[in-house]
């Protein structure tokens, strides 16, 4: 077995995110095969692998890739069809009534080419969905080489994915078994919200969270009315209920967790909990601000979630955290808080561990898989640089991300897919976008639209 | 005297902002020399004006310039250098001693350099400056073809730039007499902050301000520390200081106004005084959340600053709109609140308005200077499009903008600096970095870093 890499990677600075601020200026990073096997100042790794061929970024910061802890990819092909409303309008008018009309296999795989695209052009190398046909997602996904967390979706209503939740569940298990093969794919539970499932249903989540070790993703606490809904009946907050079912422990992924109280915040804290912080969602349709401040003081780790492009509407999560980041320091008044180098941190090894990916990516250490980002901070957005780390944080959009590898393989190659260009130039995702854009503009104009 | 234009721009969509929320599906604008002489269906007039040369941008909205309402551009030197610090300490420990070993014409030519750099690639066509040596701001915006409207700079303390506020009041008032000529080049008196400048020198602001026609720009309740520091040595709310002293007319424009209670709006509204709301400015340094919605409840129109580069970090006026938007309808709990045909007004005609400057620019209408940008909507992030307006307010970034033109000038082409292109393909913003990055790297490290 020979130990000489295949590759190295040397940028003016090397971010591994591990430990945190750390910055290596003239950095390298050695790959083999779809794995990192060494980091470090570039003098030391090119003298060490003196024949490996170099690669070298002058003007970037290479750092892991980040990872977005929750959408609903697909929903790129509903982008911008319902703002300025709030969340029951804008999935009871909007949203719903066009998923009834449209859902399928094609829309769900069509969609979520789109939001991948998005996604990888901006430096995102793995995403947590939740939604309908997720063998959808996964193909979607897989095609532009990209890492997928599929949810196997738990609703109680039925579907032209299947009739219910129990379908529901026997289709995302087989399925599990059938990517067993592919490293790049991975799942959680996906019990979509506490007033689309039943205690039955949850607790049929616990138990195969359990013998499964699978993370559990489930919308909780988005609006004070789902509060109020479940106090009248349940007699009990959400979480509490969740709790009560066996939920509440270190796979649970909460999203959004937007109107949770000291108590909330404190059970989250004890039982390691992840929360999945969407802040652009949660402001654009009024659900309010998460209490991220309290969440960290109580030790709760962060990630970052975009949501889905239909209430956002960007998949971007280089400003979905520095709103996060910025929303911290303004409400709490401590401009302190949720500093730079906890902004990366949230973006890539914080999303890792909710979603049990915490060995295999997160940050640029060797052992883990080569999903890296290169960034380029030449442009005058970017310049002068007294600090990497603060401009990743502060500065830095999805229009500097130059290169992507995902597992060793080159994905985005100066600013394009690669898939895109293998196929000769055409855009995947542009193909098919006229036709949905044609069926939704029908149902809108058919419909509610005012 | 020849009616026919020199060029009709075609797009696939024109957002002319008036009315607010119109759009022209396959539009076009006549240009002639630095104005519009036409706007309309590109049907209309390519058989009114069939001699004249078309270009054609087929996946694009043009719509007017964006303008930014406050920044102190020359900061772009000082991007980074002090984040995750409250404002006192922001400027205590960072900014002013920087500013104090650093300032100078070169210093201030070469910072706006970069500034106007990143404004217009992100389709900033005009931005209100407040800073030291202002004719090294205009000298550094006019270089790369920029609009800019300069601040006459009073501040109670003396600076390179000269002596004290009476030096600086007749420096700035020559100036203007200088740049008569220039149609691109206009002023703001720029009184600093209530906690800068003494009644005195506000009264002969407010002399001035009424003799010459000039706006006031001036940074107004940015903190509740200066509210509270004014109560105890004036025993008056800064605002009504102002008031006392002539100020707070249709002239002002409050900068921040973070701190504002009920009684604060009404006077604004009553004087249809302008708020230059700076969102990521103001979470940044923890100075806390506008109450926008009740300023727009009360008829106050709202423009939109991304402040200077040392506390925000980006000078992209998208995401702060957005921002703006999002906090509203978050805070508010009502998400129909600033809606994006209001997020359009307040970056173009919202903000003219508040510069005196309506009757030039801020919308696409006959007469008006050719201050245009095209919008690139074919990239993933901006498909599918419903509605144009909705994705310029919520999905469309800096990277997205491929073309501007000011007073009719192109002067960004295919996301290029045609200032750039046409020295020779050299980035005049970039070499003068290096120097500035090691004397502000000189400064921290000897100094108060931690």
């Amino acid at each position: 077995m020979s130990l000489q890499p295949d590759l190295i990677l040397r940028a003016r600075w090397v971010v591994p995110v591990v430990p945190q601020g750390r910055v290596i200026h003239d950095g390298a990073i050695a790959l083999k095969d779809d794995h990192i096997v060494a980091v470090g100042p570039a003098d030391d790794l090119l003298a060490q692998y003196e024949q490996t061929p170099v690669e070298h970024y002058p003007e970037h910061v290479i750092m892991p890739g980040l990872v977005n802890a929750h959408t609903h990819a697909a929903m790129a092909l509903l982008k911008g069809v319902g703002d300025d409303l709030p969340l029951q309008r804008w999935l009871g008018e909007r949203i719903w009534p066009l998923e009834g009309q449209l859902m399928s296999h094609a829309f769900v795989r069509d969609g979520t080419r789109l939001a991948a695209a998005e996604m990888l052009l901006g430096g995102t190398t793995c995403f947590n969905d939740m939604y309908f046909f997720p063998e959808a997602t996964i193909q979607a996904g897989r095609s532009l080489g990209m890492r997928v967390v599929a949810g196997i979706i738990v609703i109680d209503f039925p579907s032209a994915y299947g009739s219910g939740p129990k379908e529901y569940l026997s289709k995302g298990l087989a399925l599990r078994d059938h990517m067993r093969g592919d490293d790049l794919v991975s799942f959680t539970l996906a019990p979509h919200a506490p007033y689309t499932v039943s205690d039955e249903l949850f607790a049929k989540v616990a138990t195969l969270s359990g013998e499964l070790g699978l993370p559990v993703s489930c919308h909780l606490h988005e609006t004070a009315h789902e509060v109020q809904e479940s106090l009248e009946k349940y007699g009990k907050r959400p979480l509490r209920r969740l709790a009560d079912l066996g939920l509440v422990n270190s796979d649970l992924i909460a999203i959004h967790a937007v109107h949770c109280n000291a108590e909330d915040i404190e059970m989250l804290a004890r039982a390691q909990a992840h929360v999945a912080h969407c802040p652009h969602s949660n402001l654009k349709l009024a659900s309010g601000i998460a209490p991220i401040a309290q969440m960290q003081d109580a030790g709760i780790t962060i990630c970052i979630g975009t949501d889905g492009s239909a209430s956002n509407n960007r998949l971007d999560l280089w400003s979905e955290a520095r709103t996060a980041s910025l929303l911290v320091k303004g409400v709490s008044g401590d401009a302190a808080k949720f500093p730079a180098e906890q902004v990366l941190h949230a973006l890539t090894l914080g999303a890792a561990q909710a979603l049990g990916l915490s060995e295999q990516i997160g940050s640029v250490e060797p052992g883990k898989a080569a999903d890296l980002i290169a960034v380029n901070l030449g442009s005058p957005a970017t310049q002068p640089v007294f600090d990497p780390i603060s401009h990743l944080a502060y500065c830095v959009g999805p229009e500097h991300v130059d290169e992507v590898w995902i597992a060793g393989r080159h994905v985005v190659a100066k600013r394009q897919l690669v898939a895109a260009i293998t196929a000769g130039g055409s855009s995947d995702w542009a193909e098919p976008l006229s036709l949905w854009h044609n069926q939704v503009g029908e149902i809108l104009s058919g419909g509610s639209r005012p």
